[in-house]
């Protein structure tokens, strides 16, 4: 292993000293006698200038040295208030590992071609940022999560069943069998409540959905909650109070990556339990008093979820909603059967939906029904309703798009951009 | 939300303290006036008892109420030396969520049916243990990693190429194209280094073996790690250390569970820095000496690992594989060249691999003809080539199987057991 130091490692108060570095071309330019090549590497970039004087033979070769080349720098710590971070390298030796003649990125790349290659769009310290954002709001999740006591569980992929609806499901042959791709972990996740009470799982989730929004992909991770002798309102406070760890986490972690991609960070620090709650029947009438048409019992979409967030500077919940337009296996309501107890949750500033939550149905003979008044057969959900066979008990869960939340605290324009190599209809490759 | 508390905080010095808890009726048994249910929830177990003299009605419905009953009982601890924990709960209510008349997994149930009904035997305190092991070894992975400085990426299940092999991938419609289900992230965290240096995933991954041996599933749980920079020496100091801390992190917190499964805890209390490494050669050579019938060149399976676990104690490398018989990622080994800059680590007590390991092909040339040479068509590979062509680095890279090594640390005769939902050739459901 080479025995570099880090970009972000130099500082100022290191002037003097001799360090290694390795990395990758970032911007290189010459002025007069001199090379100025910015490099870059995982923690950040540096200012290296190689100077005739110094050494002839690493100025001629950084010269030669091509945008993304990787190299292998050696020099001296210089302060240099005109520097990036305030110092530079004085550099008198230069190993170039790979030269690179031509990138194919340039300034002026569109949207399309950084997605046709993506595998070296990921280099751009702007993508990198976007995957530490990610990677430090998982690990904020999962801190809270043990400090509260949550199980990890590993759900399966390969189902034999639909959790939210069969028109969107990839399907495969699975030896002699027919199998899908599972579209949430819920139903395994109830399964394993009944030994570990309090349970989560970080899955691929995936929608073979033709919808080209900004806020789907055909595969996503999904963070999953599920709890036994939980209501409504019990997840809707895991909910908010997971939100806020991650979010505020992040916000202290990654400040800078962050402020690489929204100025304003009012909405973020505004998350803090409790968040605004309202029913689905005020959803109706905010929406309807904003000239949106919509009546009671429609589904909201993007474009009415968009406009319901013009009301908020925080996540909010959304809770109440219509039988009708949601999952079978959400409980009923027991004082208004034309409703189940769900609730959703929405981030600010145009999101909408990043949660989808409810209880569950534990009763085995409602269950039985709302399966048949979806028109499906519970012979498929044999082993689920068995769940309300054996011991049952209330239960209440939810789902978390990761990317929706990675896209609304970059303030991106579209979740792909928050995902490594992003899945839609029309891309699978790189 | 129930304001119970767990039976596992139920402690003797609580004498006389008033408590409430709610879970499942793990054993009953009646004793002339007496009603004795053993509690479980997901704690662990309590027994409580019923006296009519306490309560009538608590202690009729007590003797009415079947194993795995949803159940919230109320009562007044009590020391007593007889019971599990040194407790028992003086019970005068109970409050029945579901009755359970007969629950279908009975004391001398097969393996085959327990993994038939497997969404009612996860409610197991053994099997509920497994689970917790595994999440607490994930757990200490992570630790590890965020303390050394990797980050976590998302890569891909959805993918157009095979990294393990074409023979074994899952094939699937994706709308007018084909797509396959991940073997394994590796190409796609080689993409993500030249961003973030060293990067680490845990996906489930995909293999469509149709062989029936005790080490494979065909979805299973892979956490992988690529790094910039490292030779095969460093990466494997790197899985040393790692696999290391997860099992020491797991044997403090996770003891009581591990010794419901294995009584001798030598191997894992060996599992510290530095592993054996031994070379193929060698192995060849202990085995031949052993009276394996093995060639130079060939292959180890399981049963050639087996022999060789039985000559050591702790977890132990063996490195530079014959070229022929591991993957067209792997880089040539300069001194040797049929030989690649490959290792294996394997668990000892005849559990054999459980991490694969190599520095990879950062030359484009050799990494086209090592492509042509396994009959594959480089097209096929052309973002992955892309990798080679800007700014290539050395770097190495390793799949940890998460379900073998739960496997070898609780002495489990099948990986399927340390898995949720396992996913065999015949096993698709539940
Ligand atoms: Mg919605
Ligand atoms: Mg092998």
């Amino acid at each position: 292993m080479i025995d570099k130091i880090y970009c972000a490692q130099v500082k100022p108060e290191m002037e003097g000293q001799r360090v290694k570095l390795a990395g990758w071309v970032y911007r290189k330019r010459e002025i007069k006698d001199k090379v100025f090549i910015v490099l870059r590497d995982s923690s950040g970039i540096i200012q290296t200038v190689f100077k005739e004087e110094l050494s002839k033979e690493a100025y001629e070769t950084a010269k030669k040295t091509g945008i993304e080349s990787s190299v292998i720098i050696e020099g001296i710590v210089k302060q240099d208030k005109r520097a990036p971070g305030g110092v530079e390298i004085q550099a008198d030796k230069i190993e170039v590992i790979q030269n690179v003649e031509f990138f194919p990125i340039t300034k002026d790349a569109s949207p399309e071609f950084l997605l046709d290659v993506r595998h070296l769009h990921l280099r751009s310290p702007k993508v990198a940022a976007i995957m530490k954002v990610k990677a430090t709001l998982i690990q904020a999740a999962r801190e809270w999560l043990l400090q509260d006591g949550w199980y990890e569980v590993f759900p399966p992929i390969l189902v034999t069943g639909a959790v939210e609806g069969g028109a969107t499901l990839f399907k495969l042959k699975y030896f002699d069998k027919t199998a899908y791709l599972s579209q949430s972990a819920q139903l395994y996740l109830e399964a394993a409540i009944f030994g570990l009470e309090k349970v989560w799982s970080l899955t691929p989730s995936f929608r073979a959905e033709k919808s080209r929004t900004r806020r789907h992909l055909t595969e996503f991770w999904h963070l999953e909650l599920e709890a036994a002798w939980m209501d409504l309102w019990d997840i809707m406070k895991v909910e908010e109070e997971l939100v806020s760890y991650m979010v505020q986490r992040t916000l202290e972690r990654r400040r800078s990556e962050i402020e690489m991609y929204r100025k304003d960070l009012t909405t973020l620090k505004n998350t803090e339990p409790p968040f605004p709650r309202i029913s689905y029947d005020e959803a109706i009438d905010i929406l309807q008093s904003k000239g949106v048409s919509i009546e009671w019992g429609e589904d909201m979409g993007a474009d009415e979820e968009r406009v319901l967030t013009e009301e908020f500077d925080r996540p909010f919940f959304v809770y109440g909603y219509p039988k009708h337009i949601k999952a079978f296996y959400m409980k009923e309501d027991p004082s208004d059967p034309r409703k189940v107890l769900a609730a959703d949750m929405l981030a600010p500033e145009g999101y909408g939906e990043i949660i989808g939550g409810s209880q569950r149905e534990d009763d085995y003979d409602k269950l039985v029904q709302r399966i048949l008044e979806e028109g499906m057969d519970p012979k498929d959900y044999e082993w689920y309703l068995d769940l309300r066979k054996y011991g049952s008990v209330p239960h209440s869960g939810f789902g978390l798009g990761v990317e929706r939340i990675v896209a609304w605290i970059l303030n991106l324009d579209h979740v792909r951009w928050a995902t490594l190599f992003p899945r839609t209809p029309t891309r699978l490759y790189p």
